[in-house]
Order: C-alpha cells, then sequence, then structure tokens
C-alpha cells in the first residue's frame, strides 16, 4: 500500500523532471549567480510576490534557509520566538543554535505563535537588561507542524505585535503551497510578503526534487543572505537545478495545483475517517492530518502506511500523522478508509 | 562555442538522469536512512574502498562535506593545518571557522601540503602551549586545487608526519576520480582508504547533479557525523536522490570512465597549447589545465571559453584555467586549439 | 541602611585582602601556570575533595566556568539538561549556547532538577534520532537559584539516573559554601567530587574579590579546559591572585565560616520574617531568602534593603529575595525585622 | 634577581590597592551597572578623550576585550585584518575565531599593519564574491606586539585606507599608557579616539590588579557590547573593582607616570645593552625591548631574568625580550646591564 509518511517520499513531479532533462546538456556558470533560469525565476518571484525590491535567492532545504535567515536577522545576542512545535525547536538539531543564535520556545501547544504567549516570553526575556537573551524575531510556519494555516487575522495579530516590540517576522513556508491552497484560507502570499521580513516558498515537499526560494524584504539579510549561504555550506554548485525546477513550478500555477491536489487527498482522508469515528488533533485544512487512536489501531495504521507517530498521549492513545503528497492516488486514500473500515 | 569554466557547468550523465527517472515514482524513507539505494550504495563503498567497518555517508556538496568533517575530527580549540591555496582556506567564505575550529594555512605555493611546511606551522602552533590553537588534522586535496595528483610517496610522507604528530588525515576528494584516473597515477582507493580518517568522492564534478560520498574511519567522527550533518543543514530530505545517482557512478566504473573522459579532454588541451608555445603553470595530469599567458590573450580566452582568471601576476600575466567535464566533446577542444592557435 | 541585593556587593573579607596586600610586590609568573600560590591551591583542594587525580583550575567568574565546563563536557550537537531556573537557562545571556552546546530546560519549578523531568526530556530529545539535540550532560546547581541545598540522597539519584543515560553531571558551585555550611546539609564535598565530572566552587560570593576554583574529573574536560580556558576569554594574566585568594579561604575553613555567617544571617531573616507572618517563597536553608509579599510591602523592601523582586506573581503579590553575605552584620538583620514589623 | 619576563608579574601600584582597601567594604550594585565608581570613570575617559557621546566600559582583561570587540564590530562573515604577530593572531588561542569572525593575517614582520598588506589582503579576499569572508575591520596595536609606537602619520594612512574601503579601525591598547607616554610620541589619545571605531586602555600591563577600559564610537558595538560581554563571560560580578582602580589610575595622571617610568626602565636597558653592542631586534621605544643574540647569550638572559624567548632563528640566534613595568627598579636595570657586561 502508499505510504503516507511524508511528502517527500517520491521524486519529483514530472513536469519537473522533464524540464531538469529538457535543460540537461546546458552549460550554465553555477552558484544560482547568473543563470538564465535562476534569474527568470527571481523575476518571476518577485512578480508573484508582489514585491519588485525583494531579493530572492534558492536554498537546497528547509533546515539550510531556516538557520541561514535566523543567523542574518539576529545578532549574536538575540534571540527568535517560536512555539513549543516549531520546526527550529524540535527538528533540527540545534542548527539555529549552532549558529549562536538562540531559539525561544514558548508553551503554544498548537504550533500557532500566539501573541499571548510571544508577550509572555518577550517580557521575561527583557526584565534584566542583557542578563537574557533579547527577543528580535518570530518565527512562524504556514501551513504549521500541526497542518493548520494561518488565517489573515491571526497573521495580522501576531505581526502587529512583533511591530510594537521591534520584532521581525520570518516565516517558514516548507508547506505555505499547502497553506494557500487550502480550503477557505484567507491569507494571501501578497499579504505575507508585505509583512514578513523574509519567508520561504517551499519546493521539496511540493514536487521537486529540492529546494526553498527564499524571499528577503529586511535590509540586513540582503547583505548577510550570499555569504552566509556560502558560509554555511548551502550554496549549490549547480545552482541552475534550484532555477529550473521552480519555474517550471511557478510559472503557471503548477505549485499551487500541486499543493491543492495533496490537500485534497488528504482532506479526503480526514473526511473518511470523521466519518468512522476517528477524532482528528489539531485542525488541519492542509495536507496533514493528524489523528489521536487506540495505541493498537495506532500500530496497525503505521504497518500499514508508513504513518508517523507524533506522541504517544499519558492515557495510552497515540497521535498518528497522515501525509499526502502531489503523487498521492484517490486510489491510496480509498485504501486507507478501507483499512480503517476493516479495524472496527 | 563550449565553455571550459568548470566541470560543474552540466547537468548529470544521461546515465545518471535515467536512474533518477527510472526511480522517480519510488516511495522511500527520507534523509538517506534506509532506503534501499543507499543501503546498497553503502555496501558497494565499502566494498570499493577495502573498509568493511567504514562508515559512508552522503552530502550534498563540497563545503558542507567539508565542514561537516573538519568540525567533527576537531574539537573546539584545535585546528586543520593545509596549503595556501586549499578550498577551505579560500572559497568557502570561513566555513570551517564558522563552524569554531580554526584553518592554519602554510605558504605551501603548489596547492599541496608539503612535510616541511606542516612542521613549521605545527612548530609555531605548539610553542606556547594553550595560547595557541592546536594542530590536530591536516587537509588534503586529491587533486589538488591546481590539477595536481598526489602521489604514493608524496602522501605516505605526509601521513606519516601525521601519525608522528598525532594529526589526523582528510582528504578532500571533490575530484578524487579526476585523481584515481589520471595517468600515472599511483595512489590506489584502497591505499588512501586505509591512511585518512575520512575522505570524500566527488559526484558533483563528476557528473552526477549533485553529491559527494563521505567515507569514515575515525570513531569520533562516525559518532559525530550523523548529527553534525543535521546540525549544519546538511542533510537532504529526498536523500535517496543521493544513492540512486551514486549507485549508478559507483556499480560499474561509470564514475571512473567519467572522469578519465573529462582527464583526456584536458590533457589534450595542454598538449595542443603547449604545442603552441603556452606556458603551463602548474603540473596537472587531470581535467583542469592552467595556463600563463598575456593578459590580453587571457581576456580573449576567458571572453571564449569562459576560463576563470586564476590569478593576475605581478609581472601583468595571467594565470587560467581550462577545466574538462564529463560532457566535454572532441570538437570543443579542437575549438579551444584552433582559436588558441589563431591568436598566434 | 545594608543591602540584602546580594552576596558580592562588597569588596573581599579582610583576610582575603590582607593575603593580596602582603604578597603584592612579589613577582610570579603569569596565568595561573606554575606560580606557588596556584600550585599550592591546586594540591590543598586536591587533598580538601580527596581525589588525588583531579585537575584543579581557577576562573575569574562564574559564567566564564559554566560555559567553559558544559562547552568542554559536550560535542557541537549535545547539550545539558537543567532546571528551568537554572542560571545557565536564565542569567548568561545564552553564554552556552554562544559556544554552539544547546541548554535543555526542564520545567521544574523549584530550581531542583527533578529525575522525571531529565528522564521526560531526554526521552523526547532522543525519539528521532540525529534530528534532535542529543543530551549528554546534568547542570546542578548546589546550593540553588532558589538557596535550596540538596540533600545525599536527593543528588544520588539524579546521579544514578545520569549514569543510566550516558550523562555527565556538572555542578554549579558559585554558593557551594553556603550549601556545606547549611544546617542538617548532609552531602559531602567529597561526595560530589566522587560523582560530578566536574564541579566549581565559588569565591566571589563568598568573600573573594573574585574566582572560582574549578575540579575536573572527567578526561576529556581536562585535556579541554586549559584551550577553552584562554579561547574563550577566560584566563587572568596576574593568575596568582586567584591562588593567593583562595589559598588563604581554603586553607584553614576560612570559606566554610564565611558562609556559615552569611547562613546565619539569612535564617535570622527567615526566622524573624517568618514570626511575622510573611511567607516563604521556597526552602532555603542557605543564604538567600525569598519571601512572597504583598506588592506594597515588596517595594518598600526593595527600597528600603535593595532586594530583588525575583518574580510577579499573577495573583499580584511580588516574590523579594534577601542575600546575605559574610560581611551582613546582626545589627543590619535587626534593621530587616524591625522595618518588617513596622510595615505591619 | 628581578624578573623581566613581562609587565604583569606583580600585583597593583601601591595607589590602586589602598584604593581597593580603601573602598573595600563599601555595598554597591554588580556589574559596572550604576556603581559611583564605574559611573565617575565613565565621565572621567570621556574627558581625557574628549569624546562625550562614546561608550565607556570596563573588562577584566585583553582577550576577552579583543574577542567582543571584534565580533560586535563585525557580522558573522566578515574578517579583521591585522600584522602576522598580532595577539589575536598569535597569542589568543583563536578566541576571534571561536565567535565566529575571521582573522586574516598579512605577511607585515615588524607588528605594524601596513597599508600595502592590508590592501593586498583585501583585494584576494574580494576578488571572488561571497565566496571569501570581506574585511571589514582593522586590528592594530599600539605599543605594538614588538613595542613600536605608532605616528600620528602612519596611524592616519592606515586610517585613510580604512575610511577608503569601509573598513573600520580597533586599536588594542593594552600598552597604550607606553605608547602615548614613549618618547617622541606623536600620536595623542584625542585623534586615537577620533579615528578608532573603539579601542582599549589597558589597565592589567599598566599596575591594576587587571582590566581594560573600552571606548566605542561605534554605534553597533554601542549596541552589542553590553549583551555580547555578558554572553562571552566577560562581565565581572564585583564591577566596582574595575571603577576604583581605573579612577585611581586615570584621575590624576597615575597611569601615564606608572607607564612612563615602565618605559625608562626599559630604554635604559636597551641604551646599556646597546653600548655592550647588543643588536636590538625591534625599533621600540616603549617597555618592551628585544634583543637577537647568540643562542648562549640567551639561555643565560633568560635564566638569570625570566626573558621570554620571543623566536630562535635559522642563523641559530635567538631573540629575546626584556619588559619593564611599573615596579622595576633602577637596581633591576643595574643588574641586567652588569651580568650581560659579566657575560662579555
Amino acid at each position: 500500500m502508499a505510504s503516507f509518511r511524508n511528502d517527500y517520499s517520491e521524486g519529483a513531479a514530472p513536469e519537473i523532471l522533464a524540464a531538469l532533462e529538457a535543460t540537461n546538456l546546458e552549460q550554465t556558470v553555477g552558484y544560482t549567480e547568473g543563470d538564465p533560469y535562476c534569474e527568470r525565476t527571481r523575476a518571476l518571484v518577485r512578480e508573484l510576490v508582489a514585491r519588485p525590491e525583494a531579493m530572492v535567492e534558492f536554498c537546497i532545504g528547509g533546515t539550510s534557509a531556516n538557520l541561514i535567515c535566523v543567523n542574518g536577522l539576529l545578532r549574536d545576542w538575540e534571540g527568535v520566538i517560536c512555539a513549543a512545535d516549531a520546526h527550529i525547536n524540535t527538528h533540527e538539531t540545534g542548527a539555529v543554535g549552532a549558529t549562536g543564535r538562540t531559539v525561544l520556545a514558548t508553551a503554544d501547544s498548537d504550533a500557532f505563535l500566539s501573541v499571548e504567549e510571544a508577550e509572555r516570553v518577550w517580557r521575561r526575556q527583557t526584565s534584566t537588561g542583557r542578563h537574557m537573551t533579547l527577543p528580535r524575531l518570530l518565527y512562524l510556519t504556514d501551513a504549521t507542524e500541526f497542518g493548520g494555516v494561518w488565517t489573515r487575522g491571526r497573521f495580522d495579530a501576531i505581526c502587529d505585535w512583533a511591530d510594537e516590540h521591534d520584532c521581525a517576522v520570518y516565516v517558514d513556508g516548507a508547506r505555505l503551497a499547502n497553506a494557500l491552497a487550502a480550503p477557505g484560507a484567507d491569507l494571501s502570499l501578497h499579504h505575507i510578503a508585505r509583512r514578513a521580513a523574509a519567508f520561504t516558498i517551499g519546493g521539496t515537499k511540493n514536487g521537486l526534487l529540492f529546494g526553498e526560494v527564499v524571499v528577503i524584504n529586511h535590509p540586513r539579510l540582503k547583505e548577510a543572505f550570499p555569504y552566509l549561504q556560502k558560509e554555511r555550506g548551502g550554496l549549490l554548485a549547480k545552482g541552475r537545478l534550484l532555477g529550473v525546477q521552480f519555474e517550471t513550478a511557478l510559472k503557471d500555477g503548477l505549485w499551487l495545483r500541486l499543493a491543492s491536489h495533496a490537500n485534497e487527498m488528504a482532506l479526503a482522508i480526514r473526511a473518511g475517517l470523521e466519518e468512522l469515528g476517528f477524532t482528528p488533533f489539531s485542525d488541519s485544512t492542509s495536507n496533514q492530518q493528524f489523528f489521536t487512536v487506540p495505541a493498537v489501531t495506532g500500530e496497525r495504521l503505521c504497518e500499514a502506511f508508513g504513518c508517523e507517530v507524533f506522541d504517544k498521549l499519558p492515557d495510552g492513545r497515540w497521535v498518528v500523522r497522515f501525509v499526502a503528497s502531489w503523487a498521492t492516488q484517490p486510489a491510496d486514500v480509498e485504501a486507507v478508509l478501507a483499512f480503517a473500515k476493516a479495524l472496527g
């Protein structure tokens, strides 16, 4: 049966792979520095986000993008506030910390960074002057680690708070396409691009072999990014591979179609499992769906579909995750539902 | 006309790309952690290097591999001795330094680290106890930054010195295939694998889209590597892309055929230009060839063939570089020679 | 009125200062490397702690000692587990993080690191292999940040847990003398020295102008310490100042008499204030005493005695701290009690 | 016989020690944050340097001051150009590098950073864009590591070059008093304070127990310094000790008298030894004097006077150093000369 372990189990969407093949023998300069694919994609992204002055760069992966951006947006003694389950706090082996900056996690339990918790952490950190790390950045993920999608209202509230507290905002968009394409989503790419100091548009989890676009508004990060990317080992020699892939994905909406498909597949699982009496763990409208299930059910789902166990609760139940991708087929979804039904 | 700027101007060798296509829709786990391609390639590399106990890992690029390995082989206050033109000293924006380790460059001017210079730097650095960075690692590049190939005698001499001075040896093999395939080369893969604490086998410059294999003998680096790779943002989500590419390259000698071809093309340029009276800058038997030329000649070669200017000498002459790749065609070489002849 | 803000408000105990004067014009070599005062003190400490093989070094201050020891006991991707209020987590501006190591705070609210919380954090951090920082060290403070003193039972329990989980134990002894001299204390210096990988004996807060002794059992920290101390800017040129001061403090028990006095003064405040109906915030038997008071009371105490406000509770009350030192006089204590009584 | 090993062999000048005694039992707040001694000294320094807007801070030692200032004046991928023998390059165990910044040493052999060498290193480092560390700071030492004193002309030339190349200038003044008090010195404190982004006024080597004043003009270092100092473990708890000592030293010219005395003693050695036919190694007009001597002479001088061997030349001769301090007596100088005469 198909795996629902994650959205990077397959290679690339066929259109992306075809573009790599078509351009394979062309010679270009390296490092994303001046080849026509990267240059055209930069222009395309600036148009898509409606920020003609933005710097547009390309990273190999999300952790690399995150550590470079957080490092470049902060000085040595400054910190970034994020929710407890933020990717930089839980799944990047201290990558931000290894660049000398501090991750300041809140107690938010739903992966959305709240104004209340940001305020609480900020007050604590600024209560003794130079004796504590100074918060100067907020880290948001959209869609969140639990599949949630930021609304415009929620996003504006945290951005307003950030403005008032001299903090910049960085949006980790590893699954940004899924957020933008989610049913009911009201936060636009233009609006994110208007308020964030920098944000990423993920490709790895949306049908590229690899790659993240980084959009940068912040003047100091514009200066920092090219150097930091090389210094941190994150600059791809054959840089045009990123340009070729993203141009293909972005130029006629392919990226949103891929994400939309992944969302639909995941939401079909959710609808079907809810009908069967399964309990969603989080309010997700995107391509990750979490369910709280008895341990025995969890074990069987994991075995059958490669689900990740996200948590084992004190009451013995498990939180398991289904992730759909651009490559998930309706038949795969049906297989899940049939299997779940058979479980009783 | 074809560019001779570097050996990563094109995409991937056709066999490599075909393997990516053939496996594109398969689902595997990520991060090089357990997919069949990476696992088979690990076994294959252990056989090729005749080190059944070696750890075999996969990096996205050379700078990432270098910074992880040097970091993991040293402690915070220790340093790595290398030749002045070593890649880590000149083209990685302080990447090793950014991980907290110190690069200690010698005055060697031919890109080979010499025993004499290693000794001189070591004596200086150990003359005042804890007041100076302690050298504990040597960094070699094979083929070197100037195309030179380490002989077994030269390699053993520096490894012997390292043993006597409690230093480990790391070999940056970004162009290792070119070194192994160079005419007259007498230093074997087995021997490198026997004496180096760790070394890389480069793919980026030898027909892969990207990727370096890292072979690790050193116990502490074995512990360190998996964590450091993630912490430094160097772990690829779709890890099997590295396994697929390297399995194809390594399983039946393709990697050496690709490198051998690149060497031949470069040596044909060298032979032809020498016949025309050009002066080689370094003694290179591999796919990079350097010539010392009048500035005006340099300008025209750079314009026509995308050569890099490696240095501008005090006497006004330029050092220009031609790099051939797996994709270079005999006609491309002929075009260079015809152009050079026409220059007079 | 006398300040109770902290135990480093004054200069040095008269005996210490006299020793500095007596030796002032002597010439010695620098950096604690071989002068007779440091050498004799090293021997003295080894005797006091009954560890003839221990390395004994001298730091200028506590943050410097902590960052060097935690750095040297961990590798780049490893972390140290500590209570939420641990000094390294709350009052050192990310100093440990700035050396590239990660602080992993538990939810312990009483400044004692508990086995339960250590276990919880350890499980979380080891649940996804290399994707999270690996805990390899526990950080304890004795006396704790809230004045608590570790019992032998509690200490052995956490050390046993550490042994079972391949973690070392580091004890920040900025106020170790106060802990050892506290009424009812049953954890001996010998026992700490037997189980800790390293620990400090604080001088700054116990009558020296400045200085902490570091006692090191751990082989890798023994190698690391001398270099790291210089690399981190923590090596004093006129090193013998540390030897002179600590020899005076340690040679005939002065350090314990100074701490004992400070404890007595603080406990007299506690007894007196409790009698007046004040509510202690923590169970402290050492020279720091915390009380939960109405805000208005808090304000007046702070104004009169320089107390620090440790927290402002949601119910509006304040937590204020009194710290007594070697220099606190009985009359100063009486002044506090009289003032408190007058407050009503 | 008296040691001439260095200028930090003794404790403190009597006036300094007396001031510490006189204030010993006063209670002040810690961390140099608001005690009257530090505050008055700040005002005094601003007057002395004629920079009413300067930030004035206090460090425990020179390495701590250097690593904080260089770190704060640079961003992660930037570097500091200095002469080969600069203290940060040779005697601080990679302390600047450990904060993530890069030391870029020139080939200057006399410890003065020259315009020519700064230019050469700058050209090299800026020749490939983001692939190399970007120089943005110059590090000078006055008096230099070889006792040389910067003239105003030489200083202005390097500062002009720095201005033209968007580099800031940092002056390590560990022996600034000796430079200012040197016979013939024409570079004033006011002028240094006008042109340097930051500089230090050393106390450790000029009669204090320890301590360096840091004078900061650069806006970003003003923001950075307080946090970085704590983060790097360089903030003294009993901060007023620095204020007390420096107020005493600076308020009526004591610091210059102490330095002047040290210079005179050293120059008397130089004059005497030159008369005896000894060969000075460097052109020093301050309190360090270097001589190139036969090895056998070197051995005997080192044995008798604790001289440091600075170098052992290829021709077998040694370079030995005499350092005089505020505490050196004329009789000590006479002893050197008599001894040297007896050597023949």
